[in-house]
């Protein structure tokens, strides 16, 4: 069967970009909003819209699937190719968004989307147009590409679609389903479209997620606030303990301290390390974005490799004693502190929490008191390998979409479900997403550009076709 | 003329006790509350009640004091002495009171003072019954049995009283009121009377109190909260550079770091080390009393020289990031402290701030700023050499009041006005106080050994006769 040109591809997603954008119109005013209890009938009939359409697509099975012990429902859609040895690919995503407050700052309401001129073409407003509703539908228009610009009747690969109602929510039931229905879920690759690129005229494929581990420290020390002239400078100050072993969290080159934290961390390689190089990566521009003025971190490493490829420990909050107006002269009873760990692969939530636990063991001195209280089990960190056949292909796919562009690498610095997808599944994982930097996805006036969804339709076209070669090679 | 004998002046205290008492729990009855605005009229009301009380006494000159640029008011009283070389001896202590919250804690009403039973003897339970009231008033009691054992018309000494009426508030317009007095209150000794005992067997005198100085510390990082995916490990955390800076106040002698901070400090002499060695401390019973688990303080010193003789540095609350359930994975925009340093004798509270502020110019590091807010000027410290006269002859007076037991030394970890006294007034200060370590001041059910009381009448009795030839040697 003859590969699909560009030509022809392209020629079908421009000829039905209007009923594109009415479906992706449609969706978005439904407010699946996944973390707000009064929405739960909205992220239903987010999930009922969305069978019917890929019903409508093509996909000969649609089924709605509510995770097992409870929570919102994610949608699952089967197209088997004609070919019985081609491969079969899971495409992750999800139909929830996020919350939409403050609503004050939105400029037309979230629910209601706004087709605008942008700076580079038509772009549309609401909440979850690129964060993940765009980015889902483009795949029912790039499988109709592929079948149009091929003559086939049926993908090359057996397609799966396994799309989330509650990613926005931190997942807490996928994992639960992904067992349940591991059967049904089998697969060579995994497709996770649910990322952006580094820009509009820079596409790029990103190859991993940090992990992620988080916990609360409390500390103990005298039973009730002491006044500090009669017994200062003779007891330990539990926040001046807290502090120590906060600021023993970190050496002076900026690496983690605790025992075994780097045991498990894949090493960057030279070849990836060259390739974030070639990304035109602006550092007054970024310090812009992180309204900072100094960049810091783990020696030895540029600022793109700290936030994508090191793991990371960062206090994301810390209180203790008398915190009110004036002053108060105590040694206070308690101290504490919110923690997270940022990991990348191979490292393991569960073992980075032990070994904060060892540590505070040997940090925490005599007449302190200390308990660690973790918030679940964290999230595990994934990453494509990059002599990965699937990113090969998504690569190629991207190439293709974006009329021969070299197609960069980019990594993730935060953290998702995809190490569950790899790990359930026993596949590996490719990323496809066409967001951008200023999507602002999660804050007010959300937003995503039509053309890329369009080239993210295409490289999808283009993806089911050179799978099955790739998974070959 | 004879110096009094034990017999006469302890005999005129006894046939004045009940009298004495009745005296007490009038003054008691007036709810002086310095830190309550609705009390004010109170305050005033005790000012007038003891001035009334002073000329009953017998002082020819009494006058009420109210403090330059506003205030409550403090009491003046004098008594000239009839030979013209007598020294002149100023009386410093307070007739207000602390709060009384937590009010449902008492066992009586605070304002009612009540007769007990005590393991010792009996023991008047009301707020300001030890600190200050009844030590002030035993002075009432002591120069009428100085003049009754001597013979004497008038004291031997030329005494002044100055009893301040906002010492619980933290003595604002005291210094003013020095100030502008300042010619009145021309003296050879100052005799604060405002402080405690080692214990009801253990007479004991003080010779100093610490100094304070105190801020609050705010960092500033990125101008936004930042997602710890995205920017975690690439710039600057202000929680850990806050928790870097206030882990680095201390070395790991548990000596305070700020550059100059010990170059003023009196080093504590081995005749005061002695003396303090003599004290029959218990550090189990002072750590149930410190509700701790475990001493620990500078290297080199004994828990009572640290609180007493070591200037110390103490984070007294903290706060930055987010505090609430649950998690948040942010880098955190702003963190701050509030701390305090308790001085010794020679530190001056505005080189300390300044101390501090060269000390963090130097350790916050490029990407967070920094900015520091005083509390006011601080306290100085205040310490009365060994080998003042002062002191020698409150010893001496209060081992005769105690029946010759030895009068062993002690000093207050807190801090008080004192410096300012000694500053202003260009005299040597020594304590005479007979508070008990079980007297719960600033706390529900103050209470004071009567017997104490007496003991405290009892040694003004004979410091005054002790007064002219000790400072004339």
């Amino acid at each position: 069967m003859p590969e699909p040109s560009v030509g022809a591809v392209r020629a079908y997603v421009e000829a039905h970009r209007d009923d594109f954008l009415a479906d992706l119109d449609a969706w978005l005013r439904i407010p699946s909003v996944s973390a707000d209890p009064a929405r739960a009938g909205d992220v239903h009939e987010s999930a009922r819209w969305l069978a019917e359409t890929l019903r409508r697509t093509g996909f000969p099975t649609v089924e709605v699937w509510e995770p097992p012990g409870g929570g919102l429902p994610a949608v699952f859609a089967e197209w088997s190719a004609a070919e019985p040895d081609a491969p079969t690919v899971v495409v992750y995503g999800h139909h929830d968004v996020q919350p939409v407050d403050p609503l004050e700052l939105w400029s037309s309401p979230p629910f209601e989307p706004q087709l605008r001129d942008g700076p580079a073409g038509p772009q549309l407003l609401a909440r979850g147009a690129a964060d993940d509703k765009g980015q889902i539908l483009f795949h029912t228009l790039g499988v109709r590409a592929h079948l149009a610009a091929t003559g086939r009747r049926a993908p090359a690969v057996t397609l799966r679609l396994l799309i989330e109602g509650e990613e926005e929510s931190g997942s807490p039931n996928f994992p639960g389903l992904l067992r349940e229905r591991r059967q049904r879920l089998g697969c060579d690759a995994i497709v996770v479209t649910d990322t952006g690129m580094w820009g509009r005229d820079v596409p790029s494929v990103s190859t991993g997620m940090r992990g992620l581990a988080d916990c609360q420290i409390d500390l103990h020390g005298p039973d009730v606030d002491l006044h500090s002239g009669s017994f200062g400078g003779a007891v330990r100050n539990p926040v001046t303990v807290l502090c120590e072993v906060l600021a023993g969290l970190h050496d002076e080159r900026g690496r983690v301290t605790l025992p075994g934290f780097y045991d498990r961390v894949r090493p960057l390689s030279e070849a990836e390390r060259e390739l974030f190089a070639r990304l035109p990566f602006n550092e007054a521009e970024w310090l812009r974005t992180a309204a900072s003025r100094a960049a810091y971190g783990e020696e030895g490493y540029t600022t793109l490799e700290r936030v994508w490829a090191r793991p990371t420990a960062e206090v994301n909050g810390v209180w203790g004693g008398y915190t009110g107006p004036g002053h108060k002269t105590i040694v206070p009873t308690d101290a504490h502190a919110k923690l997270s760990f940022r990991l990348v692969a191979d490292q393991d939530p569960a073992e980075v929490q032990a070994q904060l636990r060892a540590y505070l063991e040997h940090a925490v001195p005599d007449g302190v008191t200390w308990s660690v209280t973790g918030f679940g089990g964290g999230v595990r960190p994934c990453l494509t390998p990059l002599d990965s056949a699937v990113l090969a292909a998504v690569r190629q796919a991207m190439g293709r979409a974006f009329d021969g562009t070299d197609v960069l690498l980019t990594r993730e610095g935060g953290s998702g479900p995809e190490a569950d997808l790899a790990e359930i599944l026993d596949a590996p994982v490719a990323f496809l997403g066409v967001g951008l930097p200023d999507d602002r996805i999660h804050a007010p006036n959300e937003k995503v550009d039509v053309d890329m969804l369009l080239r993210g339709a295409e490289a999808a076209a283009y993806l089911w076709d050179e799978m099955p070669d790739a998974l070959r090679r």
